[in-house]
């Protein structure tokens, strides 16, 4: 398994300053608590603050994007915009938290090149020791399990607090509650992919795709919005299925970036996915073509794939199809998304046209 | 790290099937949900079930034979007690998110003996497959992690959505809060000081026990069941006090007797705690003692530690005075909850009293 809960590279919404100063007021919150439990805690809390407080925001400007365009239709408050700014937080906190287990399961000690807080809690112990030992690394792990604990609680916490009316409120946990459940499975199928525990078929990569990214990066964020902005369950609902039509598609250039990009502008190891055998919809494709006696020898063999082999399997998932394939998956979501906005039943409220337009766009320049 | 997450092994406190009703409720709805994702997540959901309904529910059983000792002295309806049975639900399945992370740190496949959830994901692919590979242990150890935050979050969910008037719903979140941190803040000491990242100074053991053990297995019941009961906050802060205390005292007694006890009646291997090196009160004062060069080249050496060694080190801890001095902490603990029972200050209603003292002689007698 990998990171699959990659943000959207080039993401064309405004900052928001206001939820970074509303995720500071939290650290600085729980930092004061945290300095009462003694020093391995402390470390703890100011490692996970620094990694927590240095994100994107994409979750967070989508939803406040989402959030101010539909109230533009229905008129809101500034309450009720500093109610959207504290859950695009608690949204934020939810996806560190994913972030801190899905590197614990994944063995990861680095992320985007830099240590992750399992590296960070490692550096922080290596000045008073060397080499790391299993013990040293069993410490870091968990601390990792233990704040993205902490984290997750924290999040649920946010939403419960709100001081919506009742039925808002019941229908932000519902969201949660289905975004969490989502999670969960999606990163199940990720690992049991990647595990063997289940067999590699096209439809259980694309139910993973689906669940482990796009049901709380796109999906999450705009029904957030919808719900806050006072929008009716129907406008939620339509823009839940924009969402996640819009996930998957930013899920599948992912991977085809990963594959066939160029390595200088995405940063990655060429053949990292190739390395690690990483299941995608082009690889759950190419199983089923005549061009996989070749490269199965070659898939998921680590150091020992050459560059020269990388490259071999790069022209052969395009010329058995898997490439184009991936391709026309990409551009069905991308179509369903169009329908959807376009569709009078639907109901997706026209000034979010401009906030998916431009998503849409930025993820066809990617194709380029 | 062990499982300091022990019940008391003897709890005069009655059984509460409406509880084990509502869990078997609770499971029911997301067995229902589950079977929606396919197998993987249907096979970690019922093997996660049948953990959750086995549980002896001590937890639960405290929550309600307070609320229901406090009920006789403010009046409670019907739908109050309903609240308080859907809480006690929700620390129950608080409590099981817990041990899943908890056997994910200690790298263990038994609890009390049998196949835990992580062991019981490894027996259900050991009929497809044998041996048991590393990839086999990855997904079994990650279906716990992942299963640990889906209750983790359910247990938010079912705090967050009480019909309960405003104060008292933010009352019992905050307890939940505190619950969390606690607990999370002490499995970190734990694991610190089982993996030697945190001095074993007597210090940082006892605040491990308060934390790991007495916030939520005492103090969060004792808490909630006033809350619940409509007490005022001087109330709910003298019975958490009072649980603290009671929490701390049955986890001394724990480890003594898991130390010097009777294995026949413990049920555990009589020098477990030894041989893995267990970081306890008794432990940490005799490390301050003329005896401890000759216990620490036997202490924590697995397997290696031989009966014949094991008689030693019992011997070297009583005289040492360690054992004795883990006696006259339980008496200041014990001491100190007398203390605020009898305390017009404190303003613990009486009728409590038969229940902690119920439990102190519980805890008595396991001494002799």
């Amino acid at each position: 398994m990998t990171d699959i809960h990659a943000s959207p590279r080039t993401v064309p919404i405004p900052r928001v300053p206001e939820v970074a100063a509303e995720l500071q007021r939290l650290i600085d919150t729980r930092a004061r608590q945290a300095s009462a439990y003694g020093p391995a805690f402390t470390t703890l809390w100011d490692a996970g603050a620094a990694n927590l407080i240095g994100g994107k925001l994409v979750r967070p400007r989508l939803l406040l994007a989402a959030f101010d365009a539909l109230a533009d239709e229905s008129p809101t408050d500034a309450a009720e915009r500093d109610a959207a700014v504290r859950i695009a937080a608690a949204v934020e906190v939810l996806h560190y938290s994913f972030l801190l287990h899905d590197d614990v399961l994944d063995g990861d000690l680095l992320r985007r090149g830099r240590p992750n807080l399992i590296g960070a809690i490692l550096n922080s112990r290596a000045s008073e020791q060397a080499p790391t030992t299993q013990k040293d690394l069993h410490w870091a792990r968990s601390n990792g399990i233990l704040l993205g604990d902490l984290l997750l609680s924290m999040a649920h916490q946010t939403f419960a607090r709100e001081p919506l009316p009742e039925d808002q409120r019941v229908r932000l946990l519902d969201l949660l509650d289905h975004a969490v459940t989502e999670s969960v499975v999606g990163e199940l199928l990720d690992i049991g992919l990647a595990d063997g525990a289940l067999p590699a078929e096209l439809t259980t990569v694309l139910e993973m795709t689906r669940l482990k990214t796009a049901a709380y990066t796109f999906e999450l964020p705009l029904r957030a919005a919808a719900i806050l902005a006072g929008a009716r369950g129907r406008v939620e609902t339509a823009v839940g299925d924009l969402g996640r039509h819009l996930g998957v598609a930013f899920q599948l250039q992912d991977d085809l970036l990963s594959m066939f990009g160029n390595p200088a502008e995405h940063g990655k190891d060429a053949y990292s996915d190739l390395r690690e055998g990483k299941e995608t919809a082009t690889i759950a494709y190419a199983r089923l073509t005549g061009a996989w006696p070749r490269i199965a020898p070659l898939f998921g063999t680590g150091q020992r794939l050459s560059d020269a082999d990388g490259v071999l399997v790069r022209e052969l998932l395009r010329e058995c199809g898997a490439e184009q394939f991936t391709h026309s998956l990409i551009d069905d979501q991308l179509r369903a998304c169009f329908e959807l906005l376009s569709s009078a039943d639907a109901r997706i409220p026209a000034s979010l046209t401009p906030i998916i337009d431009d998503l849409v766009d930025a993820l066809e320049e990617r194709t380029s």
